[in-house]
């Protein structure tokens, strides 16, 4: 057994390095690899899946499972879990036919790099034949993922256990109900900020230093994490020791990249906290992407959005920014970085509408998988949503269909998870109210007591605890969107004296 | 036959794949990531490169290889070169151990991680016990790859096929008898220029636009070509679609950054212009280490230091930088550009004493790999030998023994290459001014016939032909040292007015 325990760990540090390898080369053509690199950084991407798809299915791979998975009461806890998550994975790719998956991960690879052409370029018609292979391939997925669930649950599974549209659609229909006339009440007030004085410019090179300073806030190690500059912000790197967090600076737009990189912020410090004893292991990662995104919604909109952060933020953004700051109080900033307003782009949504622009995809995703929706009527179906839902004209689809970078990363059933993750978040900061006074730890300016509570609650765990066990250890509760709600509609209420 | 070479084109795509990754993950490492994720580099570089290394010696090679081998002539010219090239490559690689090639992967990589923070602290004691295991494998490995060859010479081979310590021997006694005199007579003369107005702060953002410009010069395509800093300069990237090339910025210096970028500027031209009919292909780079450094002499030295290319950057300079370049003529711009001194730093080092540099070296490595020297005995050695040949005091190990990354990385015997490059470059620099008037075409500012020329010539070539083969056909006669002497003299003592 103990022979078989160790060559199961060898085969893991192996399958870590290609994690690693992909991880790192994704973080590259992303950031600095030159745009006629993309065809050799697909080819490169496939023949490394290709190795790491084979050393997870493997006859190795069978054999030390088919060992290990009868005795799994005898071993220690994080071998067992590894033994569980590998095996379900080893089912499910299984049934996923080796050529299409390797296939598949050229496509997206292929995919990513035309979209951000046709994004620059407002040119769906370039980016629609991509992204038609890639929604056929997820018509075909949930069939070899489990035949037995409807063809969009199976991929929402993927992304959150358990997560079904039978849910989703409840929990939609409860946000709508709390958030739909909160919103009208907040657009009829007419008592939107007069933020014209943030809309100075904001030369980039000292935006890059206000973001070194908030990942300083932030307690992020920069000898574990660097900092990078994308189309699209996310966190990246697999191991503790190596986070990649990027955000995007645009000159005349000051909270864009602050907001950014709080939001990613959330999302490395999760994974520059998992367990030391988590390393190398495909455990050594988030519970799941909404668990994840629970956290960087947290650190956003719950922690960064909060009068004492922005008020803690404020004299650092005052001395990079002497003369455009002149005009701008804390409370005003404050205000700004909280004005509630129906827009187009999800990344730059408030907190308050960004559910909104969540139900927009989920209805879409649920559509184009189930067959309901072809690619090339996407484009009108965006803009008639984002007009029935958010009551506004999309101009084009650079603004539109194409903004997010997900569908051409092949990652379908993927946004409810955000959502879900702001609901998640609602009820963390509810616990941790409960040990920490927290706008009083974020006014020290130290905000370590708050990243210690996490990391004992979750983010030690990786993915020890499934979703469920964490919010239930965590909160001591199952969980439960209403702190969601509450939460939105008592800070809103306030904000604009209603 | 046919399926044959389809199968072996295929294998060499999949070891493109490779080699691809671990020139990203390397320029990664190099440029961005974070200091902690050294050991997951280490451990992913060790497993790509095991895999690597599998393809190039496993049996789908060797039997393709014996396939393909007795049909030689009958091949196209491509793959009759690339089953040479792999037919050597395999008889060399299947004589050295396998778990010794993979822990040699990942001692350079460690050491390399090692290296750059005791160069920072000026520790080589921490240094040490990394670089005799290097060295200890560079004893071993001349006896895999030649056994009936003198250590040292096996080593040679691998960077510039056929050079052995006799001629070495024999052309660094030229070249100390040339120019070692000349250099005496320069510091008698005392007809220094008089460069203190450089010697002013010339900030880090704006260098980088010159560096843009100095790209933009060398007509290299930026969407082929990222540019990224490093404390190291290189140039990496294995396809003429992604090179990689590197500099590192010196606030009060700021010539050491123009002439990295145009030293670097020559290798990524070459890269950057093999034939399209070789990407992919193990042959889609340069013919060998010296033909390379060639083209980085070339243009740095011959090219980047000429009086016509002085004066066509220097506008930009006095745009850039309009207080710092007040005081800086174009005349005298020129003459510190070439300023001869004796000196520490081999990267900084002027044109005419830098192969008294690459002496050091050379002595060095043979004695090293001979027996003759221990690594603990190594910066005494440094220290005598820099007295010795350029008279000068080494303070300590950071200006000393520690200065170069090329031990860290495992290259023994690469730095004779880069004075037979400078060799190469005047006679190359001949041939080429029969054809082309250069330096008005440098006055131009475009560039784009010499490129031209070097591509017809040289680059395009890749390694379907051997060093000397080319220099015999883009030369019209074989290799001769006396161009390199006979060009250095006429510069320097129309310079100096000798």
């Amino acid at each position: 057994m103990e022979e078989t325990i160790k060559s199961f760990k060898a085969l893991l540090a192996k399958m870590h390095a290609y994690q690693h390898a992909m991880g790192a080369l994704h973080y590259d053509a992303e950031t600095v690899m030159p745009k006629k690199g993309a065809a050799d950084f697909a080819q490169s991407m496939g023949v490394l899946s290709e190795e790491s798809y084979k050393l997870s299915t493997g006859s190795e791979m069978r054999e030390l499972l088919a060992k290990l998975a009868p005795e799994k009461d005898a071993l220690d806890e994080i071998t067992r879990r590894e033994v569980e998550e590998l095996g379900e994975q080893l089912e499910k790719l299984e049934r996923i036919p080796m050529e299409e998956y390797v296939r598949y991960s050229m496509d997206t690879s292929a995919a990513m790099q035309v979209w951000k052409a046709a994004k620059n370029s407002n040119d769906f018609a370039s980016f629609a034949p991509h992204l038609e292979k890639l929604v056929a391939f997820n018509r075909k997925l949930p069939g070899y993922l489990n035949p037995d669930l409807p063809k969009y649950d199976a991929l929402l599974n993927e992304y959150e256990k358990g997560l079904t549209m039978e849910m989703l659609n409840g929990y939609f229909a409860g946000v709508r109900a709390a958030l739909v006339p909160l919103i009208r009440e907040i657009s009829e007030c007419g008592a939107q900020p007069d933020a014209s004085a943030l809309r100075a410019s904001f030369p980039i090179p000292r935006q890059r230093l206000l973001s070194d300073r908030l990942v300083s806030i932030l307690t992020i190690d920069r000898e574990r994490c660097a900092l990078g500059e994308v189309e699209h912000p996310f966190t990246g790197g697999v191991s503790k020791n190596d986070v990649r967090l990027t955000t995007h600076y645009h000159e005349c737009d000051v909270l864009s990249s602050f907001f950014s990189v709080v939001h990613e912020g959330g999302h490395a410090l999760y994974e520059l906290n998992t367990a030391d004893e988590l390393v190398g292991s495909p455990l050594g990662t988030g519970a799941s992407m909404g668990i994840h995104e629970s956290q960087s919604r947290l650190f956003e909109n719950m922690i960064g959005r909060s009068r004492e952060f922005i008020r803690l933020v404020y004299p650092a953004m005052a001395e990079l920014f002497p003369e455009q700051m002149k005009r701008v109080s804390p409370e005003l900033l404050y205000r700004a970085a909280n004005r509630a307003e129906p827009s187009l782009i999800r990344t730059e949504a408030d907190e308050l509408t960004y559910s909104l622009h969540i139900m927009v995809r989920y209805e879409l995703e649920k559509q184009l998988i189930g067959g309901a929706l072809e690619v090339s009527d996407l484009p009108e179906a965006w803009n008639a949503l984002y007009k029935e839902y958010l009551g506004v004209d999309v101009p084009d689809d650079m603004h539109g269909v194409l903004q997010d970078s997900h569908w051409s990363g092949g990652a379908f059933g993927y946004f409810p998870s955000y959502s879900i993750g702001s609901a998640y978040a609602a009820q963390i900061y509810d616990a941790m109210s409960r040990f920490i006074d927290i706008p009083a730890t974020v006014s020290s300016g130290d905000l370590s007591p708050i990243v210690a509570w996490l990391t004992e609650r979750i983010y030690r765990f990786g993915m020890l605890k499934k979703p469920n066990e964490l919010i239930l250890s965590a909160c001591g509760k199952p969980f439960d969107s209403g702190y969601y709600t509450r939460y939105l509609t008592q800070k809103y209420r306030a904000l604009y004296n209603l």
